[in-house]
């Protein structure tokens, strides 16, 4: 029976580094996933569907296009058969307050199986933002930090309310990469 | 386009005072909102149908008249053009344990785009509740309040799954009033 | 008016204890609860359906199947006269992560008044453990532990919003299980 996984983490955490590890070990026992981003996913279908003609053009969609776009991108990954890892996020930090990554109609369409949160430490991610050029635009404190993974777990909860998914924590702390790939991998086998 | 957004905080963070300044300074730069107390509007609402004669026939209703009742309220509410804040809780504090200030069939009917916490350390509370004297039904333990400031942020997560408002957290620390005041001017600008 | 009473708490909590207290004390008050345990009166639901013969098949039955048979298990409890508790799990932790005792269409067909977490200090929890041979297979750590809690009490966040019903914690402390039975006795009369 096919697994639809829901992968999230806040920035700076090594989400992607997890999961290519995690999905690589899978692919040597045969276990093969679809690791597919939400935001370039719906990007793509946007561009299909003649909404947006860059990338830029996403953050102006209407609200009630936005919806609709969600939707129609949640909905087109659960017609995907065989197993589907959908990299996103718990929730997104912007300028109004935290964002549902996962709002009741993006849930709806989807129904996953398995939520997984990658978390570690603040003062781990700090570290890892600061070494990175490219987080810039991430920088936070770390009670800011401490309440946006918090945030993320409760907003976890309600997900496992709606639809029935199981949520799991993997911890990706500095040194011990491996465990969390075998961790993951655990979760997805 | 016209915002709608719910302002909660726990008795005695001073949502009221935050509110009042960050309104005014608002209309200052010519962006007005209604200012609707949650409770207020109810209460008027089931006089006009004439459910109850004064305030406090409402916590004797039915509890299927007093959810009919909330529904409509939050109804006419969205009905209202232009910017609306309305001031309620996110949960409040009863004999029976917490109780979701807004359950699924009101935020259905009232779709917010922004929700906020007005929260500070416990700590100040307690020591603002001390010094007003209209506050002694509301005395909690250290432990109480953090529990309750807790559980709102759990629910505000729920909430913003369900709608796909975002949540923010602006806090009304002592001596720190203009600062909460900027925060949530900033955040309904 | 009738009650219905959803009450929940981790393995080693206490629960049980706690519950067969208060309701010998309510029932000597002459306030009669119907006590259910959700598991067991899922698995007499399948039985009855055919769906199995004995409780081992019960983890094995079709994820659809399941779901089928937790809606049918809480209508049957939401068409009970009377006051009614159903014992449960606000999350149950599994080998994929947490799992929710009461996911959307469970709640719907129940719609509680009243929902309980028993809970107290980790440390405690894990001393009981210790000395209850039975609990072998619940063995956590200290973090794992306040992590489930913390999970728990952030799901029934969740259900709150969902349905309406309240949620009020009840602490079983060591020395103080009195304390605890008249705490949910009143909650309950």
């Amino acid at each position: 029976m096919a697994t639809r996984c829901i992968i999230t983490g806040v920035p700076g955490v090594g989400k992607t580094t997890v999961i290519t590890g995690a999905l690589k070990k899978l692919e040597e026992t045969g276990v093969h996933y679809a690791n597919i981003s939400f935001g370039s996913f719906m990007y793509e279908t946007a561009l299909r569907e003649g909404l947006v003609q860059d990338r830029d053009q996403m953050r102006l969609l209407a609200k009630d296009d936005q919806k609709a776009l969600q939707r129609k991108a949640a909905e087109a990954i659960a017609a995907i058969d065989g197993n589907v890892l959908v990299d996103t996020h718990a929730s997104v930090k912007t300028p109004k307050g935290y964002l549902a990554g996962l709002p009741e109609w993006v849930l709806e369409a989807l129904m996953p199986d398995l939520f997984v949160l990658i978390e570690t430490d603040e003062d781990q991610i700090l570290g890892r933002r600061l070494g990175d050029p490219t987080r810039v635009r991430d920088m936070d404190s770390y009670r800011a930090l401490a309440s946006h993974q918090s945030f993320n777990r409760a907003i976890a909860a309600a997900y496992a309310m709606k639809t029935g998914c199981t949520v799991a924590m993997v911890t990706n702390a500095d040194h011990l990469l491996e465990k969390a790939v075998d961790d993951l991998a655990a979760l997805l086998r």
